[in-house]
């Protein structure tokens, strides 16, 4: 299969997921006696949490045209890896919500938080997982030949770009906050203009 | 990265987030003495709210294709500007869901208007802002060179495609009915068939 | 605009639209006492509809991909046209869910009918515009020259294609099984292998 | 029409159907002494219904890109019976949440198995039968000609994959378990990389 289709459909996959975000943001009932300003300002948990995992989305997505650029074709392996990494993409609008939703409760928001880090941080495994068997064991199927020391690079920076989910993951025991800050902050790291033109900077997978 | 694939992603996003605009009209709750056409008519918001963003997205994926022609490729920067703008995009059917939701409230309806105008105009910054950094800070990106009077020219247009949805955001103090009115009238604006073979009508943003 | 772009955003709106028909399927709320096969079996408006829905929205696509595979070009106004197209295609997971619930109401089912099958009847009126300022206005946007008598024949087959959706929704005041058998009988006219490789029965519009 | 717009289109709705899944993963409504551990360690079957789900889906479009790379032009037929293929394609998200709904319940979970495992059987029974007719009776659509041994092959192994599910759909009336046990080792079966280069393997309809 030439890896045009499968970017295709992993676009498609990308796509939708970063557009369902939004189906956890609900509209309040109105009721007479209603304060919209405060019953949305209450809903900002649901807020951060989009934005979060928009961006987030969004650029492994701009990875993964990276890592895929790499091939110049795709065998059964490549496939399943691909559609393992699109099943934790497309759990995003669930543990985002779950998030969103207990963030500020009293119980469930360590665990929540726990899920939310989670899911990005599995996303990234299989991301890394991928990117690491396109490098060093489908050398058949790459584009042009890469010398030893510059795939062991990308896949150093890919693999560093884990610790970052892990440790809010682990924090998610100390304060839900605290996770969220951190999945913000690799957000918003890897989106900052600086970063412009450093494919390390851009790969946080 | 090539335009193509931004192009490809970012069509996906338009074409899901239009879409979606229906799953906030809800059929009625069919109940014994249910009168059914007296409920649909009273529902009359969302199926304004629901034409007004489809045709205001419907334009501004006009207008991005046109935006993403003038590019031969495409940067870190571009990408997130352009994520962001998608990031907009994909917020329009909640607020059209809280606009078609309040407007014929007494509480709430100014906010929720303000919202919604505002969801457009934030969309719009960011479809400025990106072609504003294409077309004066990327021309090393741009497909051919054009003069500076030219790229000045779409520029003041998309600036003033801002000026109607800031006016429909601060008359929401006034009267939702009249935000309502004015994204209506920009809409119909763009898609009328005299603003055709014309760019400047044919650019909100 | 190639017309590239333009059928690859409908496309994406086409496949939305017509995979978000399936969210109106309802699962039964789990009961003690509950029978699963009776609650099932009393929804059956709801296969039906997504099935004839389904068949259309499809229909529509093959005949969408013959019209647009006559251009070389698009303008504002085959944009603007094909965007009323979308905006009615779009509409359809509303009007099937709204037919599938009140089909088998005593109350309002005959309104409900006569919104579906006019939901058809707007998207063939916009899908015959399109043809017809195609094939009589955009000459100059031709792939290749047609003499008149064969235009006139494309688009007198679309005419036609129109008459049994007003037949449904005329015949809705009698009732909704009717439109819904007339919608249905239209949908498998056009699947039927029969059609094969004839152009004027694979064009309901 | 040619087989490029064919596959866009499937893949849209494969991308899609893979992605809606998560929305039958409902996030727990929080309320004071909630345990979010066992609420969400009570939906496992949820999860389990979405990763075979999931991989299902996966693994048809696969398939079916090697399907329709045989192919230099589609008919209608073609266009007709891979239409079928998607509705059952488009259906696989309610199926998916009435399976991980009753799976536990006393009562209806039999049922909800067969259609679990039957929706299956139907999308496959769909995939062999555009295999068949393209195999066997649209040999001008060829992209190049196969013996008919080796035609004959690849049906056998695609009318061999319905098997498993035939018997899944059978063994319902046993238990729901032993159900989704079976659909899952077929899910599983097909991703593992020991089939990797088979494509014998890499078909399971």
């Amino acid at each position: 299969m030439s890896p045009n289709r499968l970017e295709a459909f992993s676009d498609g996959v990308f796509a939708i997921a970063i557009t369902l975000l939004v189906l956890d943001i609900h509209v309040p009932e109105p009721m007479s006696g209603t304060d919209l300003a405060g019953e949305l300002g209450a809903r900002w948990p649901s807020y951060v949490a989009y934005a979060v995992s928009f961006l987030t989305i969004g650029i492994i997505w701009i990875n993964h045209h990276a890592m895929i650029r790499r091939l110049r074709a795709v065998d059964h392996e490549v496939l399943v890896v691909n559609l393992l990494l699109l099943l934790f993409v497309g759990l995003l609008p669930f543990t985002t919500h779950l998030m969103a939703t207990y963030l500020k409760e009293g119980e469930g928001d360590h665990l929540a938080a726990a899920i939310y880090s989670g899911s990005f941080l599995a996303m990234s495994i299989a991301f890394a997982t991928l990117n690491w068997r396109i490098l060093f064991h489908k050398t058949q199927l790459a584009a042009e030949a890469m010398p030893e020391a510059r795939r062991r690079a990308i896949l150093t920076r890919g693999v560093a770009g884990l610790v970052p989910y892990l440790i809010a993951t682990i924090l998610a025991i100390v304060s839900a906050y605290v996770t969220l800050a951190i999945c913000g902050a690799v957000a918003l790291f890897y989106a900052l203009p600086m970063a412009s033109g450093s494919e390390g900077r851009a790969s946080p997978a």
